[in-house]
């Protein structure tokens, strides 16, 4: 795993309670694809499935994690928020879980990165899913995030 | 606080680790609104104010809680589970929050009695908010759930 993808996990476990709680753990920053990962027994529901708290917050930070490491590779010193996002929940997960993020279809790094260099603010969805072992979609999520340049 | 809200709250903690982890308490069902809370501590993010994930969580919770607690006002056993939601991030929180959810507008509790009294099935659009202490909106979530029949 290379130093940012580790120093951000670092950094989640460090500053966030909850990511801790759930265990996250940073996967692998493959191409534009950034895995998070969570095991199953602290992120159990009263069904004996994942709670669907734990699925929006592992595939939220996976997204904004993407944002986050692309803004770093480029040494760029920015604040990253979600915006908002849709959520989808399509089948119980029974077991650990990852949760994949990669730029949602018709979005760019290079017409991202020309906007924030040009307005110092700049938007991107994100598209974010969580798979059954047979590759089936559990839980899907669209998030649009906001990178703010810090002057 | 009545007996079926403490019931609840003591099933979630019992249940669902991260409940726990958030420290979520139910503070009341008032008419058609219950209230969730949780305190900042657990819940707080690398920029000091409440994690996306928790206000998703919580969100989320009020909404189940308050459809399982009707159900269960009508000795109906049901599983609940949620299907989409929406979820729109508008200023950060920066204390203690709490998550309101009622019945999303065109709904109504004897539509969806109904319904699930002649199929077994039915579904169910909720409305919940946190709101900041001036009264704006913090975080909105509309979600979806759907109430099964245990045969």
């Amino acid at each position: 795993m290379s130093d940012p993808t580790a120093q951000l996990e670092r950094d989640l476990l460090a500053e966030i309670p909850m990511a801790r709680a759930m265990q996250l753990q940073i996967r692998a920053l493959d191409g534009d694809c950034l895995v998070m990962a969570a095991p199953l027994a602290p992120n159990i529901n009263d069904k004996g499935c994942a709670f669907g708290g734990s699925l929006v917050s592992l595939l939220t930070l996976a997204g904004w994690g993407l944002v986050v490491l692309k803004l770093r590779a480029w040494n760029t010193t920015c604040d990253v928020y979600v915006q908002d996002s849709a959520v989808r929940y399509l089948a119980p997960v029974w077991d650990d879980f990852t949760a994949q993020a990669r730029l949602a279809e018709g979005e760019s790094w290079d017409a991202f990165a020309a906007t924030l260099a040009a307005r110092g603010r700049a938007r991107l969805n994100v598209d974010c899913r969580v798979k059954l072992a047979d590759g089936a979609d559990a839980c899907t999520l669209q998030a649009r995030f906001v990178a703010i340049a810090k002057s």
